[in-house]
């Protein structure tokens, strides 16, 4: 008997779902696909913008957990760095190499303080967000122990309700705790507003973001009288980077979403009110999915349910079809309305999931694909990493 | 500099959430833990209920995915062996040594069964599930191929809406056929009826059982008329088993969930009317989630957030607690209400998730605790195995 011990990791179905250079009709299913040529122009587009406005792109790794596509933001976008939301994504992307690293989050366990303090030592810059003076006296001991410097953020809570102070007292309490703490440094603020990205009309997300601004701009000239500048204050999403580009305060922007694109997002209307995926960033991101069974004429069961990705934003949609409709998922299943009774067994369909970063972690594997021939498979380096 | 490519692969943190010996207050978070003395008892109820209904019991490990739990299963619970619904599963079962593999679903795709065709040859009993005439053949040619003999299920789709043929006439056909075929041998019927597990009303599941019997018992008479026996007529879950096992017709069960428990599992009714989880089964699978900010003085933010879980099946709830509540969800953070400002950062809780079954294919690790200390961390052996 074969020891199954030994199967080569690389036997595509085992362990990854395709290999360079096969067809993209082979790839096993279900599986992440990116379209490169459309990641690469989205990830262009922005590094044009960014460029253009005078801002700072840190992409958020947290979207896409992937050092490959940070890379290729870097490279290609001019990101200058990372911004991620946890200690063990932090890890993967400075093994990785990424000098410029920054956990848009708090860090309060002693253990994970304790990891984040050591990555300097491995040649990176890292800020990490606070919003609880408690907090510094522990990440200036963690830092000391290890003779690293970490870099602060005060965090802002201008709108998202989770983390984050609401006060300029607050925020001033915490700058002046970090300058008197040794090992710190207070390098600006973290002010994402979240909860708007998502907002259909874009006069509605102007009106959030107004008030955001407005908000971080108090505690900015609170600061400033005290004679502390503030170098960074960093924030934007893809719902709304235009709105911090030209706020006159914002110098960073943290934007993710862009490169891949996904169904709530693409719902959400730009400016002259068209979908923002009608033009603005296209779709780059996809389940590549099989149809399994069609022993029912009108509905075509296909392999990606549950466990290919998450339904929190609502179910995915059929890319370039308007024939057949994802009705229905359950853990491993699919269900497609095919009134017509157009699919076939074995079909493959791209769907465009609800929400990319919640389903970009549930895979391993990212296939990249250009003219019907899979060219890269990456790993999705920080899947699961959520410690 | 040194190189954190060779980071020791066991540090907490990097790569594992805990270790065997350590407190579970030391456990790095958010992760999974199961209660090691909840689920054993989940474990050897179910296998006591099985025998003394003269059941057999393919345990589901779609569920947790994992060799460990489904080991104890064998051991502590009588089960025969396994059920799962993707060959990348069955390869994971395979390997760990399990001999009784169930694919409960539909195998077409050429690499797919090839691949299932071989697993025969590393001493496993495989049998797959057919709702087409037309995957007969192929599945056949692959089992020559390999020299090796592949069992099938026809399934009967008994109200889940999913895979599976709905008529007498269509399943006699398929068994026909898999006996004219070379090196598939009929082994039953495969019959779960998924749609009405989590119908709350005993009564409601009740009749929507009723119905299946009957759908299930014409085919099994009908091929009786032909003289062909059915062996096996398996399915049932946690929702539903005791109707099988009474049913005069179903010999083998095919539970997965009671092991674990889950929120939505849980709200269900037993016949007295009561949760079922309040009793016919133990809540013994946990998201251990920290508090990590409490800037807001009625809301903490915990760690715990899309990608820690699947919210499919709804929010989950704080395990043991009426005064804090678990109210928004995003990717990384849980919003936990906190009227009386109770919790403390860095306090752990144990949420219980929507949905048990998503919910583990997210993570890498169980961390089994038994009286206050880490027993066991097991892989989630077959996570993100969707090919």
């Amino acid at each position: 008997m074969k020891d199954m011990t030994n199967l080569d990791a690389y036997e595509v179905g085992y362990d990854i779902p395709a290999k360079p250079g096969m067809d993209e009709a082979d790839i096993q299913t279900p599986c992440l696909v990116l379209d490169l040529d459309a990641l690469e122009r989205n990830i262009k587009k922005m590094g044009d913008y960014a460029k253009a406005h005078n801002m700072r792109h840190r992409a958020h790794g947290k979207m896409h957990k992937s050092v490959d596509v940070l890379k290729l933001q870097m490279e290609m976008g001019g990101a200058l760095g990372v911004c991620c939301q946890k200690v063990s994504e932090a890890e993967v992307f400075v093994r990785g190499g990424i000098k410029e690293v920054l956990v848009s989050n708090q860090v309060r366990d002693p253990a994970k303080i304790d990891r984040l303090a050591q990555l300097p030592k491995h040649g990176a810059n890292i800020i990490v967000c606070v919003d609880d003076v408690a907090n510094v006296a522990d990440l200036s001991a963690a830092a000391k122990k290890h003779g690293t410097e970490l870099g602060v953020f005060v965090e802002i809570d201008c709108g998202a309700g989770r983390c984050g102070v609401t006060t300029t007292p607050a925020v001033v309490e915490i700058v002046e705790a970090v300058q008197a703490a040794e090992n710190l440094t207070y390098k600006g603020i973290q002010a994402y507003q979240g909860a708007m990205q998502h907002m259909d009309s874009f006069t509605d997300r102007q009106v959030k973001i107004d008030a955001a601004v407005a908000q971080v701009k108090d505690a900015v000239e609170a600061l400033k009288a005290k004679d502390i500048e503030t170098e960074l204050v960093s924030g934007g999403g893809t719902g709304s980077y235009y709105f911090e580009s030209n706020s006159g305060l914002y110098n960073e922007l943290q934007c993710g979403s862009y490169a891949f694109m996904d169904a709530d997002y693409g719902r959400i209307l730009d400016k002259d009110g068209n979908r923002i995926d009608a033009g603005e960033w296209e779709n780059a991101f996809f389940i590549l999915t099989s149809v399994m069974s069609h022993a029912k004429a009108d509905k075509a069961i296909c392999d990606a349910g549950l466990k290919a990705q998450s339904v929190d934003s609502g179910l995915p949609f059929v890319y370039g079809r308007d024939d057949v409709e994802y009705i229905k998922c359950s853990d491993e299943h699919g269900v497609i309305s095919d009134p017509e009774g157009v699919l076939k067994v074995n079909e493959k369909l791209r769907l465009v999931p609800g929400h990319c970063d919640p389903t970009a972690n549930v895979h391993d594997w990212y296939v990249g694909v250009r003219n019907g021939k899979v060219e890269c498979v990456w790993p999705v380096s920080a899947r699961g990493k959520a410690y």
